[in-house]
């Protein structure tokens, strides 16, 4: 066997079969841009395009996880500009596959998209909880604005009734403090989590217990110099082994869904962190005996 | 109504309907190269992903050609490394829309691809001319020890029993020089082309009249400062606007398809460069009245 | 005498004297993006500080203009995020410049900005033609839902009773064709301004005669291989020498202000091509015997 | 409140009031090149720029620094080519706000500019140290035919009298290391700071005591993988939190001011660092209690 | 003494003399791309350039190591395209420099070219071990058709008898893994490297003992944050202090050459680093007491 | 025969017979700055570098010049920092080949350089004429203190007595046209070569007559839009064809040797024009019947 050339845009390339899936991706290429220029909306076609070139084949579960659950990678279809509208069309699309018990995996685009998951999964597990990789609260009340703006995305999150668990925060407003302090929140900042990250994930994990858990993974959360295709490069954030870590401990609970956004793809080496960023959480979540 | 954000890997990112379709596009997406890193083999998805940011509407000839000849993109599959494997399943893939009558657009890839149109074509169409815009002769017999290498495409289309009308050229070996005495070949060289274009452009209709003709686009045909994206940019290349005299003047004849060819998409603008182009070279073929 | 290293955030990296300047450069420093990443936003600044490598002398005119008619650059304050009431605030920053009867120059940005120096001099210069060099004719009723996009700068301006020469286009919209069809607009298109500038820009001339008129560039009038610094690279756009000709002609008609805008600067030559575009049409408006 | 689009050339883009502030940004925009091209004259104005991109609260300190300590930015103003007359003029600027007892950061430039603050405050606190965080010991006598080369700076400085820290040095030439066991200088390695910079951020602090200290920060000292944006990208460098250990060390002295120099400014991700380093210093020196 | 401004095409761009030298470098540029286009073949000479950049003292071992055992840069020649000629003609280049007891350095170039030092030395050095730095395992049988693709370079290495010790790998195919398995061989995977590089180094220097030992080093073992040059950036790779402490331990073995290859020059700091390393290697082996 | 892949460094590639050798090419690698980053000291080797690439035959002259003219390419030796030492060594480099009436091509590095082979060949020809290709006069009388600045070049080359034929020039200053309208200098500026090359050059060739003539390049020139490497990229310059134009017109004139400076390479097309342009310059030269 050798690996491809270039395949179809699916993740991996692969030909798919849509009645055995059980992972099915949705691309949500949505930001405000109009220009032909990078931006965030190029996200998930660049982590898809990236994926065949990774390995198939995981050392360390000794597992390809597609064929252990098949994979389904939906078209890009056109979204709509305002975010209501957006997240109603994602919620849409992404019901059908939601109601046959699929594993979503959604791609972005702004951190915007990743509440069109997490309302439909709120709704269809009671107290769900969400994990937060990202270098930003995103805690505004609203923004410039506007209260879908992606540095709102987990205040509105939290307004679906979950618990959220940030991870990796490095940069926050002080009415975003106040709001933390207020509702009792606790952040696991980045520059704790880069030194102890087996303890925060147990912490997170004890925490969590037996509820449905839906991780969100703002791109920006991981170091600059490991993903510089972001927005705001914020140094000190988490690097690849203590993603892994994390996203390890995690994989013994009972995750639902999850999501990487943010990716502005100007560079090569960021899309394929994030393609093998997601196949390696897969592989965890779906190799395990 | 509004230009789209994102669509699906499709030519304009249009809903295509295969019943109605009337020009069929290609995507060839093959080099010799293995890592993710850019390449030619980029070349057909960067070319349809700019396509989107087009402004549908052509001013010049008044049309939106996708609705007089509507659009059906194939989907990039995994393509053999041997190039006659290759071929073999590129024109295995052509075949059943040639049957239909439509009208196919190869996007590369090396320029070696262009064989596989050709060869079909030059069945169907006996007497079928290729005009050639290309800043290289393409007319070794062999390159690196291969005869298949881009490097002697036109050589091997030669033995098809095509006539062939080189446009552009300004980089040629001795050997390709006797071989084009030997046979009598016609070049138009580059630094005529760019001074004349129309008289050129009227020669070669000329001297074709009611042939079938067949146009390859090798990318680097144009100059460097409007199409950097290629491997040897070789100055004193064709400009826009020469390009487009001479598609216009062939979009006079038989012309039974097309292909563009040789993108290294490691910038913006030459991936949006090719894909106006054929929008262009589309327009003046099928909205003529 | 020698031309500086680099010098404070004034045109030229000059010390300016407020009370005897009679050009003021407003810099419009507004786009939606909001993270640290190459938008129009930072048009402006990469536009002053490019124009101290700028030779001040120009021999065309064999002039300084800075001291025929000296300099004043404003600061890059805060706009607020709302088009409406981010025009409002150009308007509110420009007016006391306007009154003291100073010449404008506004750097942006989103061509959305061109809107506030137009408003108001169509107030004070009744019957104010507009001359518009772009790719694009920005003649949409509203686009992505908003009737202040950039696609819609010139249909917002047509509202204030102006007359509208646009030059240089080459992608329009059905419904915008339709439009300029209605109102009987005469468009320049690109395609004719490159081979005939001296003959469109008489024309032009003439039928402005001795009325006022703003000059509005958005830079992606200009060919890509030219300015590639642009949000969408259209082929075929204007080259240097061509639009030297359009600005020499209109120098000698009564031009009350202009505009640079569009500006995308993610390289070093598209900030200098603007810089040095500016600085020639103020020698050409300001060293006329 | 929101984070601004973009704002004047101040530090985080405030407004600013020259009474009341505490701390003095000096841009010193001082290389030896003339052409339009990244150089490190550009560095004082990007990492200006980045600077509004900062989140202004810090939640380390829990604190936003500007409010306890306001900021004043000094205008970028010309500076002369001959590095004793530049000393010169840079030395003639700051004594005013050093007068007034404002806290200096000198943003660079070349690291020759340094010597400027250093030598104003070696004169003003007898017994000053002077940390360096640099790759380079920057010990040479004279290079390239000059002592005031950036290779040299730390040379000079100590014919001030002032005590030297040199940390991160992983690049030293014989001559200089000869020059450092006769002066019985103690060098802190690159390879021992990465493991184990609390005890060496910790020995300093104790070796320099109550003694006044000026911190000067060369960014080449930093990983390349974290400021890529360098003249010689030395791997082996310190990381985002080795500087952090350090420099809330050193924020336990008394600092008396410090400068960022040989920002190279060619991405985005190094004056982004660059900022927030800035600004992580000044938290840690204001905001303590 | 200064550093050169820049000097002829040798490692540290010293005038050499063949008849002192004791370490030879060989670029092998070879790649199978034929445009002028950043590609591996590029790597030896980038690496070669960037080398008169590095401080030619190394504070480490306290000593110029060109001093102790002087250099010779062969240079560039043409190498045929077929993979067995090319190592033929390498393995010609290298035997006369071999025979005079000789070190080699080679520069790659793909992976494949370090077959030819392989097999010359596994016949001079009876049981000779390789240790290789990689990301991948290169154990496949074939690959793209061909069994001297750089995928299958210790798959070829092995049949010259020799013993495997691949280091930093984390791609690996299940074909591979299978072949692992067989053969009994032990994988020192990157995420145990990363944690634990020095008993890792110690477990490998014990199980080659005294045996003879020769190094390859693919740049695509580091991660891709400190050497962005490679063709698949698979994150998670060692870092600058990992590599020094398994070099340091392999500098106490009988070391009879070593490569670094894979390079694919599109930044300025992965040819530095590369570079560097070299430097250290040679420093370790040959300034030991 | 096939393109080389890569081979060592002399022009073409190819292997030299310094007996036979008639043209000899002298690399002079100069500029201020001495970080490893891309500046015009790479000039030489990127020229040289990208030589191989070129089609050896040139069918506009129906030659392989090389054959006709062998070549000798000197190697890139260190070069002193001091101007007027640099000067000096690279006169005593040039001498030896001049003594023996070959044909000398110099590759820069600064413009500076220009000046080594001016004086030897002012003194050697009496009566020689400098044709000077550029976008600025570089008739300062001294620039940043320096009268060996790039920007004064040509005012110290008129200090040997040589006739200066200065073309493409589009940034000129006061002092400079004062200057030039005192010495009764004839400027040809770059709007005025564009629209008309052909009666420029045989003007030029006509005032030139029997004398012996050097041609000196700054390929800042050249319209940035061909040639985008070059420190101020001034827009208007001349194109490829206006460029061969002159040299053809040049080469029926008595030419002693040229020179192609100020290559700041930071993209790959840049060389590459560059080379080509060298190559047909040669071809013109020395393939004339
Ligand atoms: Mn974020
Ligand atoms: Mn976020
Ligand atoms: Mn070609
Ligand atoms: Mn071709
Ligand atoms: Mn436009
Ligand atoms: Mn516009
Ligand atoms: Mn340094
Ligand atoms: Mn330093
Ligand atoms: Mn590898
Ligand atoms: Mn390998
Ligand atoms: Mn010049
Ligand atoms: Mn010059």
């Amino acid at each position: 066997m050798s690996r491809p050339l270039l395949r179809k845009m699916t993740f991996l390339g692969l030909s798919e079969n849509p009645e055995s899936a059980k992972i099915v991706f949705l691309p949500a290429p949505y930001d405000a841009t109009t220009s032909f220029y990078p931006g965030t909306r190029f996200g998930p076609r660049r982590i898809i395009e990236a994926s065949p070139y990774l390995e198939f084949y995981d050392e360390e579960t000794d597992c390809e996880v597609y064929q252990k659950a098949p994979f389904l990678t939906l078209p890009e279809e056109e979204l709509p500009i305002a975010p209501q509208n957006m997240l109603e069309e994602l919620k849409r699309r992404l019901k059908p596959y939601l109601e046959r018990n699929m594993f979503p995996v959604v791609l972005g685009g702004e951190h915007t998209v990743s509440l069109a998951p997490i309302e439909i999964l709120a709704e269809k597990h009671p107290g769900l909880c969400v994990v937060q990789i990202d270098a930003h609260a995103d805690l505004r009340e609203s923004y410039q604005g506007s209260p879908y703006s992606h540095a709102c995305t987990m205040r509105r999150a939290l307004e679906y009734g979950i618990e959220l668990f940030p991870i990796g925060i490095r940069a926050i407003s002080r009415e975003e403090m106040e709001f933390v302090r207020d509702k009792g929140l606790e952040i696991f900042w980045a520059k704790d989590v880069v030194f102890k990250p087996h303890s925060i994930a147990q912490k997170i994990s004890q925490r969590i217990g037996s509820r449905s858990v839906y991780v969100t993974i703002d791109l920006d959360g991981f170091d600059p110099s490991e993903v510089p295709g972001v927005g705001t490069p914020e140094p000190g954030g988490l690097k690849w082994y203590d993603a892994l870590v994390i996203l390890k401990e995690l994989a013994g609970l009972n995750v639902v869904g999850f999501d990487v956004v943010e990716l502005l793809p100007a560079d090569n080496r960021s899309p394929f962190f994030a393609a093998k960023l997601i196949y390696k959480f897969l592989s965890y979540l779906f190799c395990r005996i």
